[in-house]
């Protein structure tokens, strides 16, 4: 061990003096024109090695596969046909669970884990072209809610720096749970999709704000997990996220241009800060998730018995979901239930589970329609 | 297995729908007082689960540890005390090397690795301070010298979207090898540095461009490993990635106002670059490496022959080393060779190995000096 680090060591010091450059030591696993991949892992010493599909079976054809080692003391497979689109996954090594050396991190499942990018026809939505490009921006900030410094990213559309007099509308976007502020930009691509989007003036230039969707309290018992009043996400976007962008940034600062949405555990947020507070937001979007025993008379502290309020106060009400999601059927009830009642809003029920490719999908779609 | 993924997402379906949150699944390795860290690795079906050091052994105390299991599988151990600082390591499960899923995910070594945080005492520097943030902003740029989309990280000062006829200087920034343009944020925390030293006006505000130092030309035989006239970095620094960040931010454009800085290969890079165009960067930093059989006569075509001239023309020719590293005595000798010249610069010899303790001491210490 002590040798093999240390000629590691001195090869990428004299790599490095001499000028020579390599970016990834290692080979990530490699899609076929049929969506099968093939894993290759060098573990001669491990008694069983095993790839961990963390989505739904037809994600990557199985939940796991079984590596058979070959001679070499390398580990390989062939997966079934994959659906196009990002898969978390993870190697089990005598059963430990890591990620792979070889893939990219993404922090999904509250860790760091390995991703999967499965090309498929007809998805250049979210392939980068040679159009103008936003920026992300990493944003700290103490926060007096939670006592702490925190990150937020900005997506800001591609000409936020040429023209300085503009202002931009606001769409506040969440991610899921174990999943952090990355995951929009890293997993779901926001920046590309809405790059194309507005190059093909097919979304109005917008700033997107993705703030880390956990928020203990100052003092808070157990900051990690937070519970009842010690979870301060609500307060934190009302009180003091919203404010602070809408004094940092070039923004369009009324209800009208003002947007929240998430996926999942963040479409929960959404709804439940966005129908709470019609004062700041006038477009509300759930991305497969959010709805938990819902009652058109009760939920949402009876929002949805007044149709014709709703309809007067809100200018855009989506949701979507995939139909392989676990609740998908929820959300198609949900759907009924607001068009029995007069409710308007846009159901976007589309091919899919519950990750990444559907939220893409979802985010390229509702982008089209916000702020219009 | 499969019912263990399942029971975890509809755990996570659950917590989402009620509101429940939680962050991070894993508890970190902890530090003691004594930084001693303690491991606990879950992996119950492994026979041999150890703690790797990818650094010098005093780092962590020791190249390796040898964990022990517990009656309830879980494999823990304690190290020897640890050096404060940023250390990079991973786990062995019966040998094969991965990151520990507890650990925040650090691209270095050429893929995402584990990295340990060790508080010491004096180390406020590094610490964010409740003071105005700068922001680090992801730019993504089609490169006509790679033929590929390229991400580059650029760190506005505090005041750049308040004062918004200021022109800032600027300097390029370049990570190791094996590592990226994540580099310096992540693993450095260059932009909390800055934020530091310009909240105490020990540092002029300045733009700093972390761009990724592998960049083959379009077309190479393995981009991966660009070799000789392949590797482009130089070809795209100059033509490229100057004019663009000129043309993008509120630059100062002119030789006096720009510099270009590295750590190990990319100091070489910043040597290779800096002192091969006068008329872009007047001045240079190198940052443990960049030396290669140096000689005065000789080495960079010979710019050290001339100390008058080349005095005139940089206006800083910063390096430093710590004294554990591989490199110290050939920086050592550098620094005797150009005193002896009559070459102004500045040698900065201090405590540390090859690691970014040392970086984020360099980078404190070359900021205050800089674009004075």
């Amino acid at each position: 061990m002590k040798s093999k680090t240390f000629l590691l060591s001195l090869c990428l010091l004299l790599l490095a003096a001499a000028g020579q450059t390599f970016a990834q030591l290692l080979a990530a696993p490699q899609v076929d024109a049929e969506r099968r991949v093939t894993f290759k892992i060098q573990a001669p010493d491990a008694k069983d090695v095993r790839v961990i599909n963390l989505s739904d079976s037809a994600a990557m054809g199985a939940k796991e596969y079984v590596l058979v080692k070959g001679a070499d003391g390398v580990w390989s497979g062939v997966t079934n046909p994959c659906r196009p689109g990002f898969h978390y996954y993870e190697l089990s090594i005598d059963g430990f669970r890591c990620s792979d050396p070889a893939s990219q991190a993404y922090f999904g499942w509250g860790k760091w884990c390995s991703g999967l990018e499965v090309p498929g026809e007809g998805l250049d939505f979210y392939r980068a072209q040679n159009t103008p490009r936003g920026e992300v921006r990493f944003h700290w900030y103490f926060s007096k809610t939670t006592g702490a410094l925190r990150k937020c990213l900005i997506y800001t559309p591609p000409d936020y720096d040429k023209n300085l007099t503009t202002r931009y509308p606001v769409l506040y976007l969440q991610h899921g749970a174990g999943e952090s502020e990355l995951g929009w930009t890293m997993q779901g691509k926001v920046n590309v999709i809405l790059d194309n989007l507005i190059a093909a003036g097919k979304a109005k230039p917008m700033l997107i704000v993705m703030d880390n969707g956990y928020a203990a309290k100052a003092g808070a018992e157990n900051p990690h997990r937070p519970r009842g009043e010690d979870n301060a996400f609500a307060d934190l976007v009302v009180k003091e996220l919203v404010p602070m962008i809408d004094a940092n940034y070039r923004t369009l600062n009324d209800r009208n241009n003002r947007a929240i949405a998430g996926l999942s555990m963040g479409a929960g947020q959404a709804l439940n800060i966005g129908l709470s507070n019609p004062d700041l937001f006038a477009s509300v979007g759930a991305f497969s998730g959010g709805l938990w025993r819902f009652d058109i008379n009760t939920s949402f502290n009876g929002l949805f018995k007044d149709a014709a309020k709703f309809n007067e106060t809100y200018r855009l009400f989506w949701f979507g979901c995939g139909d392989l999601d676990g609740g998908f059927a929820g959300m198609q009830t949900f759907h009924n239930a607001l068009e029995k009642q007069g409710i308007k809003h846009i159901w976007f029920p589309g091919p899919g589970s519950h990750e990444w490719q559907v939220w893409r999908q979802h985010i390229y779609e509702f982008a089209q329609v916000l702020f219009r």
